[in-house]
């Protein structure tokens, strides 16, 4: 069966497969991974478990699924407008990954997240759709980055680099609040992330 | 049952428990957490996994021991020469941290630490041991930065905010080298750490 439409067989195939990725999103927030069943996912459903094991093998194949499916729709949603300053769309990008503090809902699809990244040591598809995802993100920084040097508003820095930094201390701050009851770990991270913009990428900045 | 010394009740009990956790070490590079079980650890350990069972409750009570053991080693064997340079320290610091390439022990056992720390987000007795491994590499982190201050070598810097930087970027270049196939991350993580050193931390440095 196609990954790309797996309820092509029924009517309203794509509205279907909407509503049971909406109803994995809700139950892997509500349960986390480690207590999610297809069951549980059934009953956020509302329908039998059957139907979603008609679709898919386990629960990992549908995780992975629902995992490509919101990776689709921010890729599309979230395109950036190339007129913009380069140095408000990096602070745009850091305000809202390292935004402090977050509500229950991002908390919980932090964790998800987490729990979810930690399948991939031992699962290759788990380990292809990070890969995906987390090439996404670094070309969207090193893009913001380029355009940036462009503007004249970013020193010569190598954009690839520069962005694969940024990307693991965004993903290193995201994993330690949810791991740890340590505080003010995300406000420092961002704090000394700005000082760091201001020493290496803004041109007219002295540190 | 204390877990300062589960085995008290046996002769040369430290020697028993010592023998456990290099079992348990085995077995967790071999077979990953998801995949580990109790008789695994056992078939490791040459014993029964019914002796296991009378000390752990579960697999995770030992695991969180196996981390708490890890970490007590750790702790007493890397005491800091304070006469040492802190800006030498720093870079041994990142060097063993962010070595590239690394062997397939300590790939496995960064997969493990990656699937065991997946566990915090709703286990509370892993997110204890994850705040205190957290606290502990980061006053280490803060230590070399006030020393590097005290002896002229660095800037007036933030040492808590400095370090918390540095600890979530390794962190998170550490979870990216096994949860994705990207290549080069290690390598651009330390080269872009070594420009924000130059550029945020030496004294003597211009940008």
């Amino acid at each position: 069966m196609s990954r790309a439409d797996p309820f092509a067989d029924t009517r309203d195939g794509d509205e279907t497969r909407v509503a049971l990725m909406e109803a994995t999103y809700e139950a892997l927030s509500k349960h986390g991974y480690a207590d999610l069943t297809i069951e549980r996912i059934g009953e956020a459903f509302g329908k039998s478990p059957s139907l979603i094991y008609h679709h898919y093998d386990s629960k990992d194949a549908l995780l992975v699924d629902f995992l490509e499916f919101m990776l689709d729709r921010f890729e599309s949603d979230v395109a950036l407008d190339d007129g913009d300053r380069a140095d408000a769309q990096l602070q745009a990008l850091l305000d809202h990954a390292l935004a402090d503090p977050i509500d229950d809902d991002r908390y919980a699809m932090t964790s998800a997240i987490t729990e979810l990244r930690a399948q991939a040591p031992h699962d290759e598809t788990y380990r292809e759709h990070f890969t995906r995802s987390d090439r996404f993100f670094h070309d969207r920084i090193t893009g913001i980055i380029e355009r940036g040097i462009d503007q004249g508003l970013f020193r010569e820095v190598d954009p690839d680099r520069t962005a694969e930094m940024l990307l693991v201390t965004i993903n290193g701050a995201m994993t330690e609040r949810v791991t740890t009851t340590k505080e003010a770990t995300t406000r420092d991270v961002r704090e000394e992330l700005d000082a760091y913009v201001r020493a290496r990428l803004l041109a007219d900045e002295q540190p």
